[in-house]
């Protein structure tokens, strides 16, 4: 079938080039996306354990306080969400079944990492985030490896 | 409840329990979500193909084409991609190592089907929206035996 | 006018089907969607409620619990969303002048449907959810009828 | 059940107000979100009517035509939708039990310009879209007129 | 450039008008989008600043609170979010240089806004909110000077 | 303002960082996510300018074409909003009233950067698409010259 694909959109399109972040195909796959949003879940699961509640009787404090949380909590889960999608996204579309062949833990490597995000939304643990971190990096090295390029693992924060 | 919920990921990650169609876990996984919309991808990819372009002079007619044609390309393009989503939930958030070790092939279905999602879109392909169908019955079919239930696949068109 | 519409969809493709679930129309409704989403809007009522806020002092477990009430907070509330806006399709796309006629209630079943989504959103009401079950069962019920198709009511928690 | 809810929501805040235009409910409700965007799909549809199909045989050109169709083809769905979600958060969420004695054809009026919304995105038809825009004035009239306030009904196009 | 985008435009469509509140461009622009969710944004922060924590033992009562003020700092966020997509499609899309020079603060007028609906998600803050609906104002004088036309203020809360 | 904003989210958190690419603030900006969509515009726009329209009566390579063809608008426009959403975050959030005084032509910088956004949009310009990915990087130099960091702008494609 993926033959059959790939045929197709050859035939459709005089570009060589048959991988993308969308799966448009677009050829532009960047397991940066991935790192940047990885960071977040690991920058606000660190600023939630860092958080003080204030006295129960300071009314103002505590709405500040909630209204922080709140945000921050939905920020953790958007952000591993998006993690999710854009490793899914590899996954599911650049990788191919010759790719599957020189990584037979390819699966296992993004079954994990999916799980992973979800442990991030569920839990606030810094210590499954940067588990998290970890595998994006993987994925990043195995990626990079594919394409026989040299990228450097940059981070933002 | 917390301390099950924490006991449930830690067990999960590199882990076994937890069930949602959301990864809340809210509890609740049903493949019909992914086969309402593989029928809508079907549905789209025949009303396509059936589509006749009018006479290249009648102005009207040609705008009334086209405006159908793109709209069923969104549409089908939509759907595909949340049969992806909703197929890669059970994938990431309900299938656990345990079910894996009965389901050698677990990884290989999804991996196949998520790209079959893909396919649909790229293409407009009867054969590949078919074989879409007939993964998400397999996976139907899986997910129901893992929760010792018997429920028929009953489609809506 | 929906005659016009009818005529119009009809004449620009050959498949006789004018029912949609995203209108399309791609000839796929399903009641389903309603009731999955239904039932995570009454598990995640069900979670909030048997919650145990932890001792004041204890700030981990204060984390650990807000990051769970405002995670189901929030997948309650996107819950309740989609089933309003699955209900609202069938509602405003499936339904037609022909169905008003058999069935005289069917304006006010819907009005009292969609205000059950949004009174489960605003409360944690285990009452409101149960009350919103039944009335997607109600609407499963009518919708099956109209189509003279004998579907059960399948619930997957 | 509505007083049921009435009653929680002004426990919860001592704001008399029970509107909203979110179901929050945060006590802005306005049509002139929808008014808005029926006034965007009567411009698309304007402009799409409006398009002249170039010769076969001029590439750039073929293109520079498709790309521009399908984009208003597109921004007509969008703004339709919009149209049609805002149009139903005010039936769902703003109206009541005391509207409906006021006014017997709430629900049809609703119903109409719903299925208004979808006509405007199954077709290119200015009459529709027309129609649309009656629809939504009508809405608005009978909104302000329930708030007993005198707002004019200003087109931005 | 925005020259040849302005000429592009016009070739493709006979219609004069080259503004649009999505970029289309579909000729309908209005600061009332912004508006409208800046009042929102007014009347979340007040009704966030109004609520009582209720004692600490009374557990359906504080599950009823965190419910309501997670919901509310959710659509408060949500609300500040569409006001800042709002006022940077003005900015972005219809405000030219031709108005730069007329509006010599413009950029920082938009700035400030911009920065201003962040305010209001981060912190509670009515100053915030009442500043921010005075940006919005601003804008609503600015916007409909530029077209000479004198359209009122009018709040809908 | 901004002083209040700082003082407030520092007093709120111990963390000393007050930047972020979802104005969390989570502390992780970085321009590279404006880069890889700017650059599927750029591939999106190359392919759509590459395509060959089939003859007239080939019925089958008509409807692959347009659903290719619709398929590449659809997703040029996506990647050139997310480009200018992502560029926005940083103007509005990240870029403070120092660094103004460091780089008096910011705003224009981002003006034109965000019109360049629409430009792609609205045409299948190759030109355009070039200029955009020129914008980016100038945006990516001054960031990171902010930050005092050196790090060099890597594309994936």
């Amino acid at each position: 079938m993926l033959k059959q694909v790939i045929a197709l959109v050859k035939s459709l399109s005089p570009a060589p080039a048959v991988h993308a972040h969308c799966d448009g195909p677009c050829g532009v796959y960047d397991p940066a996306s991935a790192r940047i949003t990885a960071e977040a879940v690991v920058s606000m699961t660190k600023k939630i354990m860092d958080m003080e509640a204030p006295p129960h009787e300071d009314k103002a404090a505590n709405i500040a306080y909630h209204n922080t949380l709140s945000r921050y909590v939905t920020i953790k889960e958007e952000q591993a969400q998006k993690t999710k999608e854009d490793l899914l996204i590899l996954w599911t579309d650049y990788f191919k079944p010759v790719h599957l062949e020189k990584y037979p833990d390819l699966h296992d490597t993004f079954w994990k990492a999916a799980k992973l995000c979800s442990a991030c939304k569920v839990e606030v643990s810094t210590e499954h985030a940067n588990e998290l971190m970890e595998a994006v990096q993987k994925i990043h090295n195995m990626f990079w490896a594919t394409k026989e390029r040299d990228v450097s693992f940059v981070k933002a924060s």
